[in-house]
């Protein structure tokens, strides 16, 4: 073995190492396997983490991007391999005293994290679907959590189903734009975000939503009849700010201004720490018109599937919420927004939630005032956790592993709940929703939704359901009705 | 009025507009009242903002770098005043249409926000301070809580004994990095941040150590007889890295290696979240040799005080805790260095506490295990504020003032403590606490605790002694003493 980073997304894979995204493309092109090696990747890498066999990065922790896309395709991804000393300028990687080339050989086994020298055998993970689907069907006889997916693509819904996902927990609005197909409706969000007056922002956002529309009726359809959990968006601005000279200029032409212009307002979007920036429903309340729109496609889609004889269940989820004011700004936006939509196609109804995520610590604290309006709670434990330990996801990679090695922690609280203080925080939060609203829904859709020892807990706290990524979704399957039998004994 | 920020320093200050430290420093020489304006402030303004009349920021918060040290200083402030425009390269800002140009006069109200144009005529500040003392005195037979002051320089200890300060509730090391005398012991400092093996660290620290030794010594000299709570090394390394080429240079040779290797090494520590990632206790974990340093430049100080006939008391503070386990680790160390302390100096006991800040969420919900090994909790309720609502201190000047005018929240957090939430962590903190050690002690050293709703909270809530701002201490004492009367009606 070469080094060991965490196991971010299972399974194995060996190819030639490439260190750009680019690269990647080209190598597979080629029909040349290959392993993308990065210090850490960002949305402008997709394409070429899709392109590549497996993924390895020095840097971030099990919820860092490259975890993240690597988990919900079903890909071999190592990260936070500290071990890996890589020099993009000269493309090589050094490993302890050894030195990697663009072309070398290396295999990743990424269901415990490590990495070899050369090409090792692979076996075929093929399984024998009859029995592991019978076996399954006498899990969901047992259980009593629902389980839904993570997914923001028709395919992925698709996949999720075959999986027995009964809904979609999570679909995230900004994933289309990242990666394949994602150039027409970014193009038109930078613009949006680059723009200065409401008027133009307003103008930005005609031109986008369109495109948000489609995408989500693309997936409410492919769900019909299952719930779909569609959150706002939810990122810093600044994600999305281009970074190459020609996208700049395009940009600065569509908008009449100078690059320089557009440097300087991307530079007016930094933040020192943008988890826990502008960001999320901040962003709808400085920007009401931004909620508007998202607000408004995700009706009209359902609108008109409904007017085709379809079953959409769109449930609208606010992120990053800390107070009830916060909600009750949007929620003004959202029902004025419903109303237009239902005269508009001249319905009465269009079946709904709007509800919020809990994934700030305040939150739970003021579950009591959330639940007046919010007639549903998702735990966003991947955020709830990064703020309860102070832990940026992006960032663990350097003090992490050392306190697992030292048993300073016995788990890494992204992969299973923290159940000293995340765990009574989600207590809580649970316990004031319903003292408020009895009936209220309460799921997760944090990582941790797909580990065996967390759906145990979700069980025990009486959640109605958990939601992780399409191939967790068995697993999951099968740890709540572990978690009943559990309980019966 | 041309625009308003943020009320970060009281008081008002007239002088001509510059954009740059070096400016300032200048026009001071040249015997010219100057304001300061940049678009936020870092470490390397410090002599800058020293020299400036008063200071006026376009990003930032209450608790932004250059709120905090301009409070220190009783200097006047304003903070996120994103009205203001500022072209650095142009050295001009804009505010609406009026564009300003360096050395036009403009007139701040630290204690309002507001920014004028022109000079307006100002009022001496003096007062009667025979009477006020006796009232003061008269506050301090009433209240109950204790009031400290947080400082770092043997100066401001002095000043804040002046004001009635009872201790030092806040002593943060990292302070001998920043402004005036700091770059001897900074360069050493980021000799060993640069480091990569443990033996090149070591020799870093010793360097190191004299500095820090010295500056303890110094403090807990101006402070005999009363308490210090030294808070061990907080921020992320990466702050202190050099950004001028010429001290990457010295840097480089001083270390025998190349600028493009400090370079290497430095983008090594970058972090996407800084304020949750490699600081505070988890730097003492992964480097061991950094706290040792650290307490033994702190008994050795206390022990040479001792042998001169002094009453030194040291507090000695583990910040960013999250976990029993971390403080076991790192008191480990501390009674290591303790014992060998004295048997270098030949003395038998050094009066001295060791405990742990409150101000990560998770922290609140273990304090039952925290105070197994703590003899003190000091709440940092500026962290503290900043995780339980997900509000980067830094960067909050885009949304907050959209949440304070829209109503969304009644004050900001990091002025006033939330007692909803963050409040609520507060409770369960001592309550746990106390229920392990019935004694414990429990300060709060955040930006809070010189705020007069906050320091009744902290009465309320049982806390020993609140800490503050040396120009705050007189209102700390009133506040404390208006509690007591407060809760006998």
């Amino acid at each position: 073995m070469l080094a060991r980073g965490l196991p971010a997304g299972p399974g194995g894979a060996t190819g030639h190492i490439v260190f750009t995204a680019k690269d990647a493309v080209e190598w597979k092109k080629q029909g040349k396997k290959n392993i993308l090696v990065r210090e850490e990747t960002n949305p402008e890498d997709v394409e070429g983490m899709r392109a590549a066999e497996g993924i390895l990065t020095a840097r971030g922790g099990m919820t860092s991007h490259a975890a993240l896309v690597a988990r919900g395709w079903g890909k071999c991804c190592i990260v936070g391999c500290s071990g890996i000393h890589i020099s993009h300028e000269d493309k090589e990687m050094r490993i302890g005293n050894k030195i990697f080339k663009e072309g070398d050989l290396i295999t990743l086994n990424g269901t415990k994290g490590n990495v070899y020298e050369g090409k090792l055998v692979m076996m075929d993970s093929t399984e024998e679907n009859m029995i592991l689907n019978e076996f399954l069907g006498i899990c969901d006889s047992l259980r009593k959590l629902g389980v839904r997916t993570n997914a923001e693509t028709p395919d992925d819904a698709k996949k999720a189903r075959l999986f027995g996902a009964e809904g979609i927990g999570l679909f995230r609005t900004e994933h289309m734009f990242y990666g394949k197909g994602s150039e027409e409706p970014l193009f038109r969000l930078r613009k949006m975000i680059i723009s200065k007056t409401e008027e133009e922002r307003r103008k930005a956002l005609d031109e986008l939503f369109p495109y948000v529309k489609r995408d989500i009726k693309a997936t409410l359809e492919a769900m019909d009849g299952l719930p779909v959990v569609i959150r706002l968006l939810d990122p810093p601005l600044h994600e999305f700010v281009p970074h190459e000279k020609e996208k700049k200029e395009e940009l600065a032409k569509a908008l009449s201004i100078s690059v320089e212009e557009i440097a300087k307002r991307a530079a007016g979007l930094h933040e020192s720490n943008p988890m826990m920036g502008h960001r999320g429903v901040r962003l709808g309340i400085t920007y009401p018109e931004v909620t508007e729109m998202q607000v408004r496609a995700i009706f009209e889609a359902a609108a008109e599937l409904l007017n085709d004889g379809r079953k959409p269940y769109p449930e609208i989820m606010i992120p990053v919420v800390c107070e009830v004011k916060e909600l009750r700004n949007q929620f003004e936006i959202v029902e004025g927004v419903y109303k237009e939509v239902l005269a508009k196609y001249n319905i009465k109804e269009i079946k709904h939630m709007v509800g919020t995520m809990i994934e700030i610590p305040r939150a739970a604290f003021v579950a009591d005032q959330l639940a007046e309006v919010s007639e549903f709670f998702s735990f966003g434990t991947n955020d709830l956790s990064q703020m309860t330990f102070g832990f940026s996801r992006d960032d663990i990679g350097s003090f992490l592993p050392d306190y697992l090695n030292k048993g300073i922690l016995a788990d890494d609280p992204f992969q299973t709940i923290d159940q000293a203080a995340v765990g009574e925080l989600m207590k809580i939060a649970i316990e004031r929703g319903r003292k408020t609203r009895k009936n209220l829904e309460v799921g997760i859709c944090g990582e941790q939704g797909g580990d065996p020892r967390s759906v145990e807990f979700c069980h025990k706290v009486g959640m109605n359901y958990v939601s992780c990524s399409p191939f967790r979704v068995p697993i999951a399957r099968l740890a709540a009705a572990q978690a009943v039998i559990k309980e019966k004994k």
